[in-house]
């Protein structure tokens, strides 16, 4: 199924969408008393998913309706650097200069900060005067749905919750001056995330294609059986001696053809749209301003 | 003034405390209907500071009672790499080996999760089987009061609440084989936090020393005018693009006398004492088990 958090009746509210339909369906609507956010329903979703199904006609389903599906995450979102091959080469002699040469040593994990989340009707604002180097990063987003601690690669896929598409927007200066990556990937508004969250039942994320465009111009055309590590080896990974919580979020990287990668560097500027695509999950949009 | 959360009654109160005369004061006894925790008062200081004065005898304070001032931080807590000089210089070949050779370039910031702060009576977790290279780093940490994005150098010292202190325990291995250091400085219990907090009125942050033993020997002695980065810098650097929130903490870094950076080194094992001291503030000590 797929879950957002839509602005219903003025206020952020957790729904069932039917995207073929362009119904949604609130889930206050569906399980009495139901006033929760994602992130607990999320917590709560093994005693209630048998809820979650459409009853009536729904309501119509507004693109500009569209909240990012966890709005503030609980702690900071665990981004993974590095992790298909095309990229880790495009980016070798720049921000990956100073890493280990062997790609598949250890991953690279890093985090944003949980308010530098936006919806996919937010604009991401440009950093003016701190950074000219703005790129995007289309990335699969995995939502952690039963925590855990050295959680095994064999036992991981059993821990995801869903999956959603964020944008991994990043100063690539202030990125590689810092050295460590967490102050210029955390600005206000640089982390994207939508449409909605589609459930682990309904996609396997391990196979599915992750595509961005800037202004209609296609740059990023991956697909997540190329990943470097694959899901349950980044399960495993952040779960390494830190218990991992309903609703964490690890961004899992993001393939070839950022705008640093170009010949020269194609940096994001006021007015541009990313647009990115992954399939079975759908489209997540940002204005550039 | 100094704060501390105390187990009061068998459940967590914020408290004001004399260290001197060793008595506390529950707020919720000097202030009205007073509910709130730690994160909160930095929120609510500047309304109910005059109220918080003692009054009357005071409760006997036992150093059993502490907990960790801020027991759960609102998201990752900042941390500062390599910012002693001494402390750039003993890591030079290993953790920084990879890093720009200009130590004053920009401060290098990571994070820690949340969930990894524990208490002064609290016992670090030796992760057995993950990791055999566990280090201690005593740090003077800094505690956001008036939130703000893009704070001047000249304005900094006006956002801190106060000064605690952390230990960032590390997981050397790991810091370096994940090259980002987030995962190695995660570990569930590793960012021991107390004893309590000082207002920023009672101490000058830049202008204190930091002590560190390990089992009764003296192994870190240093003091923030040594710092590369001052603490104005840090706060300018933190909120960079980054919108900074009343409770946010940046811990700033360690001085020299790390265990890793002995010869040969000296990692932490089941039943050492770190005790870590900072003039002004108090001492934070913790078990390794």
């Amino acid at each position: 199924m797929k879950l957002a958090t839509l602005k219903h009746n003025g206020n952020p509210a957790v729904c069932l969408v039917d995207s073929g339909k362009q119904r949604y369906w609130p889930l206050a609507d569906l399980i009495p008393g139901f006033g929760s956010n994602m992130h607990q329903l999320v917590q709560q979703f093994d005693a209630i998913r048998h809820q979650i199904q459409p009853r009536g006609e729904g309501l119509p389903l507004d693109a500009s309706l569209l909240l990012a599906p966890i709005q503030r995450p609980f702690r900071n979102v665990f981004c993974v650097g590095r992790n298909y091959h095309a990229h880790a080469r495009e980016l070798s002699s720049s921000v990956f200069k100073d890493n280990d040469k062997n790609v598949q040593s250890w991953p690279i994990v890093f985090t944003k900060v949980p308010e530098s989340v936006i919806g996919p009707n937010d604009a991401v604002a440009l950093p003016k005067g701190i950074s000219e180097q703005i790129d995007y990063e289309a990335e699969l987003a995995v939502i952690i749905g039963k925590g855990g601690k050295n959680i095994s690669r064999a036992d991981a896929m059993n821990h995801v919750f869903g999956y959603t598409i964020v944008n991994d927007v990043t100063a690539r200066d202030v990125q590689m001056r810092h050295q460590q990556w967490d102050m210029g990937k955390s600005f206000d508004t640089f982390c994207p995330m939508g449409p909605w969250v589609v459930t682990a039942d309904e996609l396997d994320g391990g196979n599915t294609r992750v595509r961005c465009w800037v202004n209609g111009e296609l740059r990023q055309d991956g697909a997540t059986p190329d990943l470097i590590f694959d899901l349950p080896t980044l399960i495993e990974t952040c779960s390494r001696g830190i218990t991992l919580h309903p609703g964490d979020i690890i961004a899992t990287g993001t393939p070839a053809g950022v705008g640093m990668g170009m010949n020269p560097p194609q940096y994001l500027k006021t007015g541009d749209v990313v647009r990115i695509e992954i399939d079975g999950i759908g489209v997540l949009e940002n204005t550039f301003k």
